[in-house]
């Protein structure tokens, strides 16, 4: 069963203000909760139809049943389980290798979609503006698919980040008139910086960015204004990673 | 004003069934239906709240409320205007050059990005299996920013044109153990089979397919599952294009 403050306390933490202030965040299903658990990020609460299905604490796991977990879930259609965790500390970048920086993406489902790709190329650090979605956000992690466990996020203002932190580091954007991706060389180490949804980078930012680089369009019709970030993202990190 | 039969019409239209008896299919907002009117898509109907605003035979279009909008958008937030357009005809699919076939995709976001995607690209064919959701659903139109216009999409039995169509044209599939993407040879005159979300591509399809490829991993910790279908299409199609 679910007490009253309980629901309370999950149902603030759809909210960006209540995650930061408790230190905790949910995610739900049993894949998402499982690859969370086997990450060791600390479990707050566990709010399950089925008891027993993961291998955690019998104080920390409640029995609820498909009405309660409907009065918590944040998704259309519930799955089995809901967990609380800790908000896990971020490490310091490495300001070595690849890393990929984001200048106010919005759309959490973007986002998710980024940190699955960084995971899957390897990029370990990921810095986003402080004006970027939360990735704390239950759509980022619903997104991610477990991926946020494996990929070291950092929130931060981007122009200190980018001068004062790693001055020495070759900044990469993405532009609709830079250098081809397909015959720029590609450093291994390097910032490479996606930009909002609407607006792409931003000005401040752009004044940093000394490598401007672009995804050639390819038939006699170009009329398409531009690709989502996501699908961007996959095709940038992928010419890094293979040059 | 909307009369009751045209709202009648405009929803039964969110279906596939009605869509196909009708001929017709559904577009909202300002930006959408001009990609839509200028590719000279043939216009049955237009309400808006703003008259004018686009370049229409004044018997086509509807004055109306933002409280009429409401009750026939399917948008969460109605935009300006909703249009009905007769669905155009299919060309036929050119085996020459790079084609691009889904199995099964039923996301109608992922195959909106998808469209996007080979609209980028210059992929003039897109061939569906007829298990993929509806190109002229809603959802999809409104996620392929009217890219829809510039890519040929026909819906066939894709085992039969496979192996009837297009005996010539290598296949190519992705997998998690293919050859690299990287390091293959990636002819111009191709047919690239992106499978189901969840499932991947069927069985019977893949007894077809000789060139079995895949985009590598990197990291030490490799425990990402796989890569989200419209993210790994955009990989594949940027190195069939950029070789």
């Amino acid at each position: 069963m679910v007490s009253k403050n309980q629901k309370k306390l999950i149902k603030s933490l759809y909210q960006k203000k209540y995650r930061k202030q408790h230190g905790l965040f949910v995610a739900e299903g049993k894949k998402v909760i499982k690859e969370l658990l086997a990450a060791d990020l600390k479990l707050h609460s566990l709010f399950t139809l089925e008891v027993g299905i993961f291998d955690v604490s019998t104080t920390l796991e409640y029995d609820i049943t498909e009405e309660e977990l409907k009065q918590i879930s944040f998704l259309t259609t519930p799955q089995v389980a809901l967990a609380v965790f800790h908000i896990p500390e971020v490490k310091k970048t490495n300001p070595n290798g690849l890393v990929l920086a984001l200048d106010d993406i919005r759309d959490p489902g973007n986002l998710g979609t980024i940190i699955r790709l960084c995971d899957w190329f390897g990029i370990q650090d990921l810095v986003c503006s402080l004006q970027t979605v939360d990735c704390y956000n239950p759509k980022v992690i619903q997104a991610t698919m477990g991926s946020i466990t494996r990929v070291n996020i950092s929130y931060v203002n981007l122009q200190d980040f980018l001068t004062l932190e790693s001055p020495n580091s070759r900044i990469f954007g993405t532009f609709m008139n830079g250098n081809s991706i397909y015959t720029e060389k590609l450093p291994k180490d390097a910032i490479v910086i996606m930009g909002n949804e609407a607006n792409g980078i931003s000005e401040d930012i752009q004044n940093l960015i000394k490598d401007r680089i672009t995804i050639p369009q390819f038939g006699s019709d170009q009329k398409t204004e531009s690709l989502n970030v996501a699908t961007a993202t996959a095709i940038v990190l992928s010419e890094f990673r293979r040059s």
